[in-house]
């Protein structure tokens, strides 16, 4: 046996056999709070401070010299930053037994979380106001101007206008088109005025996308996409500098409108929550507690995911379930109850700057009034299923055109490339009035349950009576229900048809370009239409079928029995499903979308059908495919690591490699150590007793031991390259004559994760992902054999699953 | 250096030093689904199958001889439990690829957890249907009886009577009270009538009260209380036998519609989770899936106390949040996706049944009509801030008592106690109407927004132009606004008065007496009574003072600005939050009364002054609090361990106990382990390479230890006391002449958790709640110390919080 160069000065009286058992190291200095336990403590060993990171030395040494920080594009140790947090926590619990101010300060720090979740509503809901008014602005800059200001949006325009219906309002003079300008209005200039508003509507299309893709090349290359893929992997522990920056923010901010604005087949909704988690990075600037500790500040910003969610839809509920099921990574109850909290601010701030014009805090705002009936589950189910096919489509085709774009030189072009999708867009757009509209209207007047009073196509329905439309027999209460389709309904189904085909196609064009784009408002658009389609189709079949057994008994003449706005929501619920693979807060989004329990099973059976069938093809989400697509570390929680692998068949070295690289704790110089790191890119190295024994005594990280020896031959007297690196608790005994050695115990993490060889991989998975590990150290009776980084546990997984294992890119 | 009897076949090529590695026992045998991994494989080693839990020959022995399961008031291995599931996955995976049937078997396994999930919600919905109407029935018996039919309760014996206005309705010919069976009615005999229903309603109840207690002592005592606090321990992995079988079933359903029916102070609500945890436990038997798997049970068991607040509330959303923030200790996402849809089934199940007569899903359903204005948060905090007193009050002198009832002899004389209880409840509550009346009538009467049609004394407001009461004027619409209180109102505030005491008195004796009772809709009748009436007396102050500061801009005269309703409603929210400490959850059951996100804010202002005062008192809920008072085993996953702890503090064995009772892998004789047994009572037993080198091997539980020892005597020919014991892969060279070995290297558990000395005692509280753990062994520079189990770790946290380390019961 060796004792690896260690200073014993008494040992443990109870040891059972001859052999020393070392663990007279262990020293426990009390703190106020801790009483005594029933031991007695053995007394004059050498005293060191040997806890990780928890003296004041350690803190001032983490602040000085850049121990305890990561570099770019690497992955956080969550157990060491949580860790921290405690130690920084009990510090102050602690002092402010002592003083007042210190009391003050404590009071203000346990308060400081709440403070930051008000702001983050605060800053988000405000943020989302401002670009739901711009993007509603320049959306109808595309159509004409107001001369009284061409600051007023066409709402705002024709408010003071008093026309005596909808549609005429809507004209008023005030409001100028584009056409009207160029060649005026009169029955003989028609085809030039629809040519002109055509021109123009492709030309400000052009240049708002131009503008928004300059503006990410130029200032923000991170604010391009949806930004859920990334946040996903951040949440999981990853660090990108700079994506949740003040940068992104502003230009994403004001790139969004313009995409949005532009017409291409994207959403604000997604980007959305990109905005809020910048907002709450930026934040977290100003509170102490969560700038210096990268585990808190995901704490905060799995609570900006939920804000995101909050403001895009103004379902907070919905948001924090969003947060929950689909983003975060850690989420503890805490977390819940603030980002509820977060959420909540952020809908009523939103609701307070009132974009809508309508007080709504919800963006589509639905009221049906007949119930569904059982039967009804059948085109459910059918909506489901095409909502499944259409995500496993989406994903499939949205990640074989991306991986195109990075492959081939066709990704060097991202500005051409939005300039001709841009094009295409516009100009297939504008014949056809349900694409020529923003996504969103197009959603919400497809949900819509038609009243007596609209005049939209949707609604043109031949009156029993044999009236023109269904708009003007307002005395009649059953005028509603069971009409034929009119003329104006035929067209747009066409229309609606083609435009489903429109968005199906552009929309895995869209996704993925160098603009943000969200794709919640495209998928539920698709959705929409097919869900519109269906009900107006189930609708008709009732109205001259009501003898068919399936209609006999709830849909006799005369009764409102199909809504096929509710089908609308359903299809659009399953289409979104499909994509992004929610289920559960997609629903609650939906059902706080209606208010209503009644909807929920419906949009429950659509949801769930159109998730097994999606699986079904593939299990990733739109956003794990991106994720892998890019390579980034992400440990999927959701997914069980199903094969039989053990420990021992993921961790390194492999037999065939040399033998793994420990440093010793005594016995290795300045020189060696700095050699070892020269030579190998490990980014930590265990630290054992010595070679022969291959007893672990703890891990040391690259970083950290890089900075401190630097550190020692900058500022420590006498340190050579042949002076001693000591990771042991007292000095050896040396020759008087040795240069001064280098103590490194304070670096050394001395409770390193260790697992044995026959630990199976489904154990070492549930591990890494429950506690956040970076690293585990891999033992055998004792003896230190391997290490498993959390990278060879992706690569092993993507082995398992015949993918390539050089996908996965960072630590 | 001891090779520990181990048998060397090859060694480690790559091995850096002259010792041996002894890695060669790391046999990989690869399955069809995992491709050979980049290693050369040395060939010619003894194969043995070690891996642990997963060969169908372990399989069988884990069947057989009981092997893998657990004894009562113990706590289950999660690892391992979740490890068996995977291992039957891949099982039935595997042979799904071979044959037809498997496939099909494959397929109805994967929906299994669906079906049974239907089964649940329909039976518990069903369960909490048949709860309603019984105990609906069983209060109007207290007042009298329907002469159509006895099993008629008032309101359907009414319901074919055509009275003019509701009161008229209510006096009913067929309804007779018991005064009038008993005494007749006439001007004469009101006393009499009086005291004849007086005397009735006491008497009832008392026979109520006896039956539920004399039923839950004669056949099942795990009937009583709420058992959420037990149901919490299950779920944290504690094994109850019969807690959740089917006579407790059987008997709180009928036990909890007696003691609601008896008036006592108790609400249904916190027992319907108990009741459908039991539906789940018993359905669970009928698929092998869950029946075999402690973990997988638990999943469910989730999801049904989701069902048991979805069903209590008609809230499946909030029922969800429930379960996720309160009970549930292991919630996986598919979890999450089960539980709402079983939450919703039962929801539905309950509306179809239609309990309340009214189609509504929710139990307390309300409409405001009038929206709250920003200075209202005041009186909103007040509240939130008595819910607090309130709570932390319950909870101390609850736990007094229920103290009181354990350790002196008035803890023997359960029935007496129910009986006085009951007379003293029953006795004090019926001359007050507040109090007569059901706690949730109670609750929905102060809830309600007063419309002109009520002829409640709470909406007896004097007329503006001097009317007799409000419910005549329907013709003014503002009729209904500010409005001085009449006489009836002021009668009302006082009987509200003391109304709130009497409940807040006899609640603390109820909760915890040996009925069903759970605490739900007292606590919120409590805090509805104080919303009431700080909400009225709000209302007056601003009738008789529009003038002032506070009130001026939002409450002017003529206008409706106070809800008296919305203010009961808070204080429900409130109080309930103080005694329970739920959040999200609470807030969000309360919006799906409501409907309308209006409201959340006011809620939510105060739950959480509510949570903060309570938290200042003690961080315990009434939950927790009993779970503590019983001394289960429940490792909190709210609160951080926070104190500096190592884990050589905690571990066992202490410097002056003996030393850690270990097993060597080999050299050790039937007797001696037979010994060892007989000798401690420890639950597993550390096994180590040998006694000098303390090198850790693996881990074995003392209760398959027994069971196999027992069943190699029995079964294995030629074991006798000292033939060996081995844990090793192959055998070592032995003489010729010795008996047969015992190999158990099958119930070795070759992966036991271990962590360091230095491991800081958070860390290792955080190993033990995220991964479910038992026990962990403790080892410095790779070599055994100590081990920590579960109840070691519950025992320090007590001592750190100044409690009796020995109140921790179970293991």
């Amino acid at each position: 046996m060796d004792n690896g160069g260690f200073c014993y000065d008494n040992y443990h009286s109870g040891s059972s056999d001859d052999e020393l058992v070392d663990i007279s190291d262990v020293t426990v200095d009390y703190n106020e709070d801790v009483p005594p336990l029933d031991r007695d403590y053995s007394t004059g060993h050498c005293k060191a401070d040997w806890r990780p990171n928890s003296s004041p030395k350690l803190m001032d040494l983490l602040d000085v010299s850049g121990i305890g920080t990561y570099e770019d594009f690497n992955t956080i140790d969550w157990v060491r930053e949580k860790s921290r947090d405690r130690d920084r926590h009990r510090e102050i619990t602690n002092k402010s037994k002592h003083s007042t101010l210190a009391l003050i300060f404590s009071i203000s720090d346990a308060f400081s979380g709440w403070l930051l979740m008000l702001l983050i509503g605060l800053m988000s809901g405000a943020l989302a106001g401002g670009i739901d008014i711009a993007a509603h602005w320049m959306t109808d800059l595309k159509e004409g101007v107001c001369l009284d200001g061409f600051w007023f949006n066409h709402e705002d325009c024709c408010w003071t206008y008093n026309g005596t219906t909808f549609k005429e309002r809507d004209k008023c003079p005030q409001w100028k088109s584009w056409a009207e300008l160029m060649v005026g209005v009169s029955e003989s200039t028609v085809w030039y005025a629809y040519m002109a508003s055509y021109f123009m509507y492709v030309c400000w299309a052009l240049f708002f996308s131009f503008l928004a893709v300059i503006l990410v090349r130029a200032f923000a290359p991170y604010a391009c996409g949806s930004g859920i893929p990334e946040i996903k992997t951040i949440l999981s522990g990853f660090i990108i500098r700079g994506y949740l920056g003040k940068w992104t923010l502003i230009i994403k901010t004001i790139t969004l409108v313009l995409a949005v604005s532009s017409g291409l087949s994207l959403g604000k909704e997604g980007p959305l929550v990109h905005v809020a988690c910048c907002c709450a990075n930026i934040l977290c600037h100003f509170f102490t507690k969560y700038r210096r500790n990268e585990a808190k500040r995901r704490e905060v910003l799995s609570a900006a995911s939920a804000v995101g969610v909050s403001v895009a839809f103004g379902a907070p509920i919905g948001g924090v379930l969003f947060s929950l099921e689909e983003v975060s990574y850690y989420f503890p109850l805490k977390t819940l109850w603030r980002s509820f909290f977060a959420a909540l601010v952020a809908a009523f701030t939103l609701r307070s700057i009132n974009p809508f014009g309508n007080s709504r805090l919800v963006l589509f705002y639905v009221e049906f009034h007949t119930p569904w009936h059982f039967l009804e589950l059948i085109p459910f189910i059918l909506l489901g299923i095409f909502g499944g096919l259409w995500g496993a489509f989406f994903i499939r085709a949205n990640i074989a055109w991306c991986r195109l774009r990075k492959n081939t030189s066709f990704g060097h072009y991202p500005v051409l490339e939005v300039i001709i999708v841009t094009l295409v867009t516009a100009f297939l757009a504008f014949p056809n009035e349900f694409t020529r509209m923003s996504s969103s209207t197009l959603i919400s007047e497809l949900f819509n349950d038609c009243s007596l009073l609209d005049s939209s196509k949707l609604c043109n329905y031949t009156s029993v009576g044999g009236g023109r439309g269904g708009s003007v027999n307002a005395t009649i209460a059953n005028a509603l229900a069971d009409r034929p389709a009119g003329p104006g309904l035929y067209t747009a189904m066409w229309q609606l048809a083609l435009a489903l085909l429109f968005k199906m196609v552009m929309t895995v064009a869209t996704f993925g370009m160098k603009v943000p784009s969200g794709l919640f408002i495209p998928s539920m658009a698709v959705g929409a239409i097919a869900g519109r389609l269906l009900g107006v189709f189930m609708e008709q079949l009732a109205v001259y079928h009501h003898d068919w057994a399936i209609f006999r008994g709830w849909c006799s003449p005369g009764t409102d029995c199909i809504t096929p706005g509710l089908y609308a929501m359903v299809g659009a619920a399953a289409c979104l499903g499909g994509v992004t693979r929610m289920t559960v807060s997609l629903v609650v989004i939906m059902f706080e979308l209606t208010g209503g329990l009644e909807y929920i099973v419906p949009l429950m059976a659509a949801a769930m059908t159109s998730k097994w069938v999606a699986d079904a093809f593939g299990r990733e989400s739109i956003y794990e495919a991106h994720i892998r697509l890019n390579g980034y570390p992400f440990l999927e929680a959701k997914e069980e690591f199903r094969h039989k692998t053990l420990a021992t068949d993921v961790m390194r070295p492999r037999r065939s490699d040399p033998p793994l690289s420990v440093l010793t704790q005594s016995g290795m110089s300045v020189e060696e150590v700095e050699r070892l790191i020269a030579d190998t890119t490990y980014s930590g190295f265990p630290v054992v007793l010595s070679l022969t024994s291959q007893r672990l005594v703890g891990f040391v990280l690259r970083r950290d031991l890089i900075i401190s020896l630097e550190n020692a031959r900058r500022h420590q007297e006498g340190v050579v390259s042949v002076s001693a690196v000591l990771f042991t608790e007292c000095d050896p005994p040396a020759s008087p004559n040795a240069p001064p050695a280098v103590k490194l115990r304070s670096i050394l993490d001395l409770s390193p994760f260790t697992v044995t060889v026959h630990t199976p991989m489904e154990i070492v998975v549930d591990i890494f992902r429950k506690l956040g590990l970076r690293q585990c150290l891999v033992t055998q009776n004792g003896r230190l054999l391997g290490i498993i980084t959390k990278k060879d546990i992706l690569k092993h997984m993507a082995q398992m699953a015949n993918r390539d294992p050089d996908s996965i890119l960072f630590n």
